[in-house]
C-alpha cells in the first residue's frame, strides 16, 4: 500500500475491504512521504519493519529485489491525487498489478499516459469507484443491458453532501485541506472528488456515454481554491439526455448518492441510503423492489453478495467486491484461466481516463459562454 | 365555473376544492364551447337549467344581469390554456372575482396584459398552483423566510411523470391531445404544465426569483408536436443556483413533485408523495421530520390544515386550501377587513406573470445556443 | 347531523367528508345537547334558525312533520360514544336512514338492540371506521379475496397514538376529556377509541373473523380512568393467529394505523402514513408497490379514488368514500335499483356489533387469568 | 473455530466479522464433525493441514500442547445448537477464551452449567446477538439510558421472516433441515433461531427485563416438527409492557428485525431494513433521523462505526463489532489494562442465560392453559 497512513480516512477503507474476503495481506507498505510516520503507521498495521518503507520508491525497488513468493504482487494506491500516476506508472512498470483510488491522476494528460502503460505492460488495474460495486447496482446495468426498460432516454444522477458547507480547510481538517488545494487535488475540487464518482454511475448503469455537456460550476464558500458545488446537463451517445448534480455544500447532506435511468417502458433507481434495494418503475405496472439476495436477482448481483437477503451489506461490502474481483482476476490470469464476465465487471483503466476527461470537461464548461460542449478525451 | 364539463379531469378536482371548506356554492356554469354539452354537464352537477350557459359570454352577461344577491360572485376559470385570458380578462371587467387554473394564459403577452385588468379592475384574482396549497410547503417557505436555515444557496427542484412516455396523443386521450397541441397549450408542453409547478414550488419556497437559466428542452416521444421533457439549470436573485427537472417520459414515474433547498446551516426536503411531511435537515444535529399538524408548525401551516397531525391531508386538500383562502379574502374585503398574511398566502397574477415568463425563457433558452439567458418578463 | 357542535372534532370531519362528492347538503341539526349551543354552531354553518334544533329529539319531531321533499333524509350522528344509541335508533324508528360515528354504541347489548332496529325498520345505516374506506385498503381486501396470496396464516394490526401520555384530561382537552370517562365513552378507552378500528381492519382486510383472542390491556397513566394501552393476541375462524396493537401512550406517534397480512405464498402491508400504498410482497419474486390510481387496481380500489396516480388522496377523502358509497346505496334504492358490490363495500352493523364484541371481550379478556377467550357476541 | 464447514452460512459470516478489523487470524480449525471435510474446509481457507483438525477434542488437545505464542488464543465456535455447550465448555477449561454462536446452548440446563464454567475458568466470553451489535442500537440503549425519553412504558419487537413458508426442509436445505430438527435445535424452532434475537434486542435496548410472559406459539407449515411462528406480551421489571413477534412464515419478508420502545417523553425506532438510522420521537416536537456517524451520537456508536456518516455500514459490520470489542477486551486484559465501557459493550454469558431462559418459558408459556406465567431462570 502506497499512503494510508495514521489519520488517512480511505486508506483504512481500502484495507477493511481488502480484509473482508481473505484474497489478500498486506504484506509492505510506504504510507507516508514522511519516513518516520510510514513505519509507524505499519508497525500499527503489524507489519515488520523492514517492509515498511520510507518511500513508495524506495518500495518498488526493495519488493523487487524480494524472491517471487516473498514480494508484493499488488500495489494498492490511496495518494492524495497528485501522487496517483508515478507511483501507479512506476509500480506497473516494475511488474505489479495496481489498485488505485479515483480520480485516476492529476490530469487527463497522465490519465492517457497511464493507460498507454496498461496497455504496454500488460498489468491488470483497477479504479476504486466505489459505487460500481454494490451488487444493486450492477443489478440496475444488467436490468438496462437487458432491454426490459426499452431504450434510455433519461439519466439523473446526483451526489450531494454537505460537509464542506463551512470553510473547514480553514481547521484543522485533513481531508478538506488536500481536497481543496488545487496543487493536490487538480483542477477540480467537489467536481473530481465526488462528480466523478456520479459521472461513473450514471455510465455504468445506463450502458451509454456521454458526449456533450453543458455545466455550472460554483465556488459557493468564500475562500475555497475549487469548486464545491456543481451540475451538469448532459447528452448521450444513444441520442438520451440527462443531469448530474454534485454538490459538497447541501447542509445537512452526508453522502446520498443517487441514480435514476428511465428507459421507453421503465425506470429504475438506486440511491446509496437504501443500498440493498433497486426500485423498479413500469409503466403500466406496479413498481418493484428488487432487492440483494433476491433469489431472481442477475448472476452479476449475486456474485458480489456474501449473505441472504435481508441481512444489509454496505460501503465496505461495495469496496470489497471491486477488490474481490480484482483478486480473482490477478489468479485467475496466474493460473491461465479466462475469468468470468462477473468477475471481470471491475472500474479499470478506460473508466479512469474518461473520468478524468469528465474533470477536465466539466471544469471547461464550466467556464465557458459556450452552451453544450463536446464530451473530448 | 367555465369550462370543466364532462371528462374534464381538473374541472372536478376544482369543484370538490370549492367544496371542502363550504365556502362556495356552485351556482352556474360554462361548461363547455358545445352549448348543449354545457347544459348537459350542468344539469348533472344540480344546477337549474336556466344557470348552464351556452357560452361563458353567455354567462357573464346573464349572471350581470342578476341581483346582487343572486348573482355569481367567483368565476373559476379551467378550460384548456388557450381559453384562460379571454374569459378571465371579461370576468374581471365584469366585476367578477377570478379563480384561473394554471399556466395563466396562452403568452406572456397576454400575461401582463391581464395584470394590467386586474391592476384596472381592482378585482381579486387566484391562480391555482396546488403545489404551494400544501400545509408542508407553506411551513417549508416560512422556515427558509425565517433565517434559520441561513442564506440560500440551492435549489433544486423536479417534477417527474410518466405518463406521456408514449405517442397517447395518438389514442384518444383528451388531457394528452389538448396538452400536446399547440393552438391549446401554447409553446410549451411539459414545461407549461409541469415546468411551471416545478418553477413557481423553487420561487415560493426559496423566496428568491430566477434570474438566469440555461435549459434543455426535448421533445422525446417521436411525433409529438411539444416539448414533453426539460431540465435547466437556474441562478437566483441571491446568488444562489439551482436546477430544475420537469419530465413526461420517465416511464413509471406518477407525480413525483419535490423540493429541495439549502441554506449555510442546513436544507429541507418536501414531496408530494409524502405530503405532509417536511424534512429538515441540519449541518450538525439530527434531521428533523416535521409533520402537518405539530404543534410547533407555523401559523402559515396551521391555518391550511384541517385535521389533526397523523390524518393525511391530500392533493384536494392542498387545492382547498388555495379556494379558502381566496375566498376569506374576498369575505374580508367585502366586510372591509384586512386579511391576515396566512390568508393572503395565495398564488396570484404575480405569480401568473412569472409563470409564463418562465414558459417563455425557458423555451427560447431551450433553442439558444447561448449558455445562460436572462430572464426577461 | 346529532352532535358536531363548536369544537368538535369528528363533527367537522364528517360535515368535510359529506361534501366532498356533493351528494349531501346540511340541512338540518341539533349540534349539542345545550340548545343555544346548538343554535349557534347551526347558523355559523349557514341553517336557517329553524333548523337548528334545541334537541335531537325536536328535531326528528320536527323534521317528521315536514314535507317529503323538505325533509332531511339522512341522520348523521356524532356524539360521544353514550349518546349513538338512542338517537340512532329513533332516527331509524322515524324513517330516517343513519349514519354513525363509532364505536356504534355504548354496550354490546345495546348494539345487538340497535341490530334489531336495522332488521325491524329495513332502514339503512354506515358506521363510520374510516380506515376502510382508504382505496388501498380496499384492494388489500380484493387481494386477499382473489386467492392470490393463498390461505391467509397471520394477521397483524396496530394502531399507535401518543397523545394520551400524559394527562391531558386534567388540562382542558375536550377530546380526551370525555374518552376517559366511562359515563361517556364505556367500558373501554384506548380499545373503544381506536383497538376497535384495529379489529375491524384486520378483519376486513384478512377476510377472516376474530375467534378467541388473549388481551393484555392497561392504564398507563395514573390516575386515568379507563385503558389507555393494550395488545391481543389472536386466533381466526380460518385458523390464522395474529396480534393486535393499539395504544394511546406511545409518545411521539401520531396516528399510525398499520395491518399486515400474510398468506402461503405471500403478504401485504398498508399503513395509513402512506395511504395511497400498498405493497405486496412475494415469497419468491420482488415485492411490488401498488399505488392509488394504478390501472392495475380491482374496481373497488378505482371506484374509491378520484385523482389520477400521484395524487394524493387521504383522510377525509376515505371518510369521503364512506358518505359517498352510503348515499348512492340510498339513492339506488330510492331508484328501486340493487347498487354494484362496490357501493355496498361500507361498513355497517354488522361491523358494529362485531366491533361492539370486541371491546368486551378484549376488556374481559384484559381482566381475565384465563388465557384463551372465546370472541362471544 | 469448531464448525463453519464448507456450505454453512453463519461461520464465513464469522470469519468476515474476525477479519474486517484485522484483529484475528484464523489458525486452526475443526469445521467439521467428518475429518475429512473438515480438512478439506480448512485447506480451502487457506490454513495448514496440520492445524485441521479431525475433531473440535483433537483441536483443543493439540492446540494446547503448542507452545503460548503459536496456540490458538480465541475459539470461536458456529455449529449448530446442539454442538454448543460441550466444546465451549472444554474450550474455556483448555484455557481458551470462547466465541460463541446464539442460541447459547442446546437448554437453559446447560446454560446454567456454562455460566458456572466461566465463573469458574474466569475466561472471556462473547455471544454473537449481532443485532446489539449495529452502533444505532448501541445509540438506542444509551439514549433510553440518559433518561430523555424518561420511564420507559412499552417495548415491541418483531423478527418476521418469510423462508420457513413452505416445508423447505423436505428439500435439500440444510440451514432448514438442522434448524427445524428438535435434536439438533433443542425445544424451539423460530423462537430459539430468531425470537432469542428478538427477546435480546429488546431487553438491550429497553435496559429493562422481562419478568413475565405469555405467548402463542405456532407450528404453522404442516409437517415440521418445531414452533415456525409466536408472539408473546411481555411484562417488565418496571412495570413496562410491550409485544414480541417471531415469525418465519411472513412470507415475503426478508429479515426485518425491528425494535420501538416508548417512555414518557419520546420513543425511538430502529429496523434492520435501515440499519443506519435511529429514529427518535418526541411528544412535542419534531422526530428526528440519528445517524450513524453523527457527530452528536454517543460514544457507544462512534466506537462502532467505521466510516463517516452517510457510508452505510450492514450486517457484517454489526457482527464485526462483537468481534471487535472482544479481541480488544482479551488485549486488554492481557495488557492488564481496564477496557473501556465501549468495548466491554458486548453480549456475554448473562445474555446467553436469559436467552436460553427466553427460549424455554416462552415454549411453556405457548404450552400453558395459564395466561401469564414468570419468566424462570
Amino acid at each position: 500500500m502506497i499512503g494510508g497512513g495514521q489519520g488517512a480516512f480511505i486508506g483504512a477503507v481500502h484495507r477493511i475491504a481488502s480484509r473482508i474476503d481473505n484474497e489478500y495481506q498486506l504484506v509492505c507498505g510506504a504510507f507516508s512521504s514522511d519516513a518516520e510516520r510510514s513505519r509507524a503507521s505499519g508497525l500499527l498495521l503489524d507489519l515488520p519493519a523492514q517492509r515498511c518503507y520510507a518511500s513508495w520508491q524506495q518500495m518498488l525497488e526493495q519488493e523487487q529485489a524480494l524472491p517471487a513468493h516473498e514480494r508484493v504482487q499488488v500495489i494498492c494506491i490511496v495518494t492524495p491525487n497528485h501522487l496517483h500516476f508515478e507511483p501507479a506508472k512506476q509500480a506497473m512498470l516494475a511488474g505489479f498489478d495496481v489498485i488505485l483510488d479515483k480520480p485516476m491522476t492529476f490530469s487527463l494528460v497522465e490519465a492517457k499516459e497511464l493507460q498507454k502503460v496498461v496497455e504496454e505492460t500488460g498489468r491488470l488495474f483497477c479504479l476504486t469507484h466505489t459505487y460500481t460495486g454494490y451488487p444493486m447496482v450492477k443489478e440496475a446495468r444488467q436490468l438496462v443491458k437487458s432491454g426490459k426498460l426499452g431504450e434510455i432516454r433519461k439519466v439523473y444522477v446526483e451526489y450531494p453532501q454537505g460537509w464542506l458547507s463551512t470553510f473547514v480547510e480553514g481547521t484543522n481538517n485533513k481531508q478538506a485541506t488536500w481536497r481543496t488545494d488545487p496543487a493536490k487535488s487538480g483542477i477540480a475540487g467537489a467536481m473530481g472528488d465526488i462528480g466523478i464518482h456520479a459521472f461513473n454511475l450514471a455510465e455504468y448503469v445506463s450502458g451509454v456515454e456521454v458526449t456533450q455537456l453543458c455545466a455550472d460550476i460554483n465556488t459557493v464558500v468564500k475562500g475555497r481554491r475549487l469548486d464545491d458545488d456543481g451540475a451538469a446537463l448532459l447528452r448521450f451517445s444513444n441520442g438520451a439526455s440527462g443531469v448530474l448534480i454534485a454538490t459538497q455544500v447541501a447542509a445537512g447532506e452526508e453522502n446520498k448518492v443517487k441514480v435514476r435511468v428511465y428507459g421507453e417502458n421503465g425506470g429504475l433507481e438506486w440511491q446509496q441510503e437504501d443500498a440493498n434495494t433497486l426500485l423498479v418503475k413500469w409503466a403500466n405496472k406496479p413498481a418493484e423492489i428488487w432487492r440483494t439476495g433476491g433469489g431472481y436477482t442477475s448472476s452479476f448481483a449475486a456474485h458480489n453478495t456474501r449473505t441472504p437477503s435481508g441481512h444489509p451489506e454496505g460501503y465496505l461490502e461495495a469496496f470489497a467486491n471491486l477488490y474481490r474481483n480484482f483478486a480473482l482476476h490477478v489468479k485467475a490470469r496466474q493460473a491461465g484461466e479466462t475469468p468470468s464476465p462477473e468477475v471481470l465487471d471491475y472500474p479499470g483503466i478506460k473508466e479512469g481516463v474518461r473520468g478524468m476527461a469528465f474533470i477536465e470537461n466539466v471544469i471547461a464548461s464550466g467556464k465557458s459562454t459556450q452552451k453544450w460542449t463536446d464530451f473530448i478525451i
